[in-house]
């Protein structure tokens, strides 16, 4: 069993808690720091997609269509629904001559509970780019179409454009993205099963370069410049990653994804961070990931009331009444 | 550490899962099945609404007041926030001489996300009538005006109404509610810490009145055939406890409830049997819950569609594709 990252306390006791693993490397891969069996196979999810936004810039197809940083953050994050990330969308497509039909990861609500209310109130209804991998997916559609192939079917693991993003994951993590790590994401593209410890490693390189080709090194600059730039792209009003974008910028990029799983640079130090909660739940790796942060960054930059609001959460009712708090072990 | 009750897979392999702890016992409290320590204390939360609505109906208030098996029902659920789980709770007030403007369980969005859409289309915003907890509350105020008492304050453990209802908790389970267990629950009312075992006793005497006064006896069958008469009361439209009190009638009643907890009593069988995941996972709750009742229910009463998709949740993505299981360990 993997020991207990956080904990909800209610009252004077323990309500519930959520164990998993977690990892801190630099960018050859040396553990720092080890919880768990971080060697354990977990399915990246969304926690990949900055990496997996790398070809769109490394190939030239950013630049071709002439991207702009929030564009290119928004390939990278799991956005909210709210407008700016469906107009964003909408106009990356437009920029390499297709639109919403060529969209194929499927029609949600807005992730956003105020930009879903927003746009039922508005009489609408989601399209495929309200889902929250819309702006990823516009981002693979641009790649494809920089390479003049037809980007239908670039969600299928053998499209040309999808075997470049995969190559990218692989010389990003070290790990051979075979057939027998693959599942299906909730947007359906692949995602795949490998080590946490190789998870944090890609983005060790994510935040360094280190060991990877020129391009896809310059690519990872421009990346993290982007999100740094454009935090709300990320995720979106409120939300966890957008908040860590806020709070410091090129200082620190991190990406959640679905399952309790999330992953982070720390660019300055070279560090890769990689967690995973066993049970799924978001609300653990976002406490998991600060307090992993917390350790590793200077005080001066988590002594503020933003990031301790992050590390312990305080939890109210529906009258706005403390009841517990949720909290790193 | 707990066993494991729940997994969830995603192409072949698992991606989470969820350890927990689950109890079944007669009226005696005496355990046929036993998984984990099952007299570690668990918040009961939302899991108690059909033992806290025991009184309403005991005292006589519910006569008094002539409300209906509907209105009984919805004393027991956690709502969807759906227009006839609104005007519900909104016609049990009137019956007492009251409104909303008594209710003390806080405000927030249907729990439902149909529900919550609609509203946000009309233009509405949400009242404390479509908390999920209204219809207690309701239940709470009616109680205290049958008794002659100012309803204000009703959600405070010192208040006359909710001493009551904390003695039925008290009897139906046998266990003291010192202060010493008490936590705050998110409708603001009192929830105590009380043995896993403890809450499947509770749950088969209120399907069996067992050691049970004759009042809270005879009240127990009326909220039994009250909540199998109205599943659409006790959460809602595709919700779980609606689900199994459709497919079961009187022959179920099970009650979930936040961070992962969960009732039920087969009154046929003097049966109770209550769950709490670890974790605090809704998902997985159901399963374990579905998982137990397969076990105990003849195979006749299981061998059918819809209780066969309650038990092994196929889980598709946005596009339908089918990605995984949600299953019981």
């Amino acid at each position: 069993m993997d020991p207990v990252l956080v904990e909800v306390v209610r009252g004077d006791r323990v309500e519930s808690w959520h164990s998993g693993i977690a990892v801190v490397v630099d960018a050859n891969g040396t553990i720092l720091l080890r919880i768990g069996d971080v060697d354990r196979s977990i399915y990246l999810r969304s926690a990949a997609k900055p990496l997996q936004a790398l070809p769109l810039v490394a190939s030239g197809a950013a630049d071709r269509w002439s991207l702009t940083d929030a564009e290119i953050a928004l390939a990278c994050g799991s956005h909210a629904g709210e407008p700016i990330h469906v107009a964003t969308a909408a106009t990356m497509l437009q920029k390499a001559g297709r639109d919403a039909s060529c969209l194929e990861c499927g029609v949600h609500w807005p992730l956003g509970e105020e930009a879903a209310r927003t746009l039922a109130a508005s009489g609408g209804i989601p399209s495929a780019l309200h889902n929250n991998c819309s702006g990823k997916h516009a981002g693979f559609i641009c790649l494809a179409c920089f390479r003049g192939l037809d980007p239908s079917g670039y969600a299928q693991p053998s499209h040309p454009a999808m075997r470049e993003v995969t190559a990218a994951l692989a010389e990003t993590t070290g790990i051979s993205m075979d057939d027998a790590r693959r599942g299906i994401d909730g947007c359906s593209i692949p995602t795949f099963a490998i080590p946490l410890r190789a998870l944090a490693t890609g983005f060790a390189r994510l935040g360094t370069g280190h060991r990877l080709s020129p391009s896809l090194s310059t690519a990872a600059t421009r990346i993290r410049s982007a999100v740094a730039a454009n935090p709300l792209m990320v995720a979106g009003t409120g939300r966890f990653d957008t908040r860590i974008a806020t709070l410091f910028g090129e200082t620190v990029l991190c990406k959640c994804g679905a399952e309790g799983t999330a992953a982070a640079t720390v660019p300055g130090q070279g560090l890769g961070i990689a967690v995973k909660i066993d049970d799924g739940a978001g609300r653990a790796v976002e406490v998991a990931m600060v307090a992993l942060l917390q350790r590793f960054l200077p005080t001066s930059m988590t002594a503020n009331d933003e990031f301790q609001a992050l590390a312990v959460r305080t939890l109210r009712n529906w009258n706005g009444v403390v009841v517990g708090t949720l909290r790193a072990c």
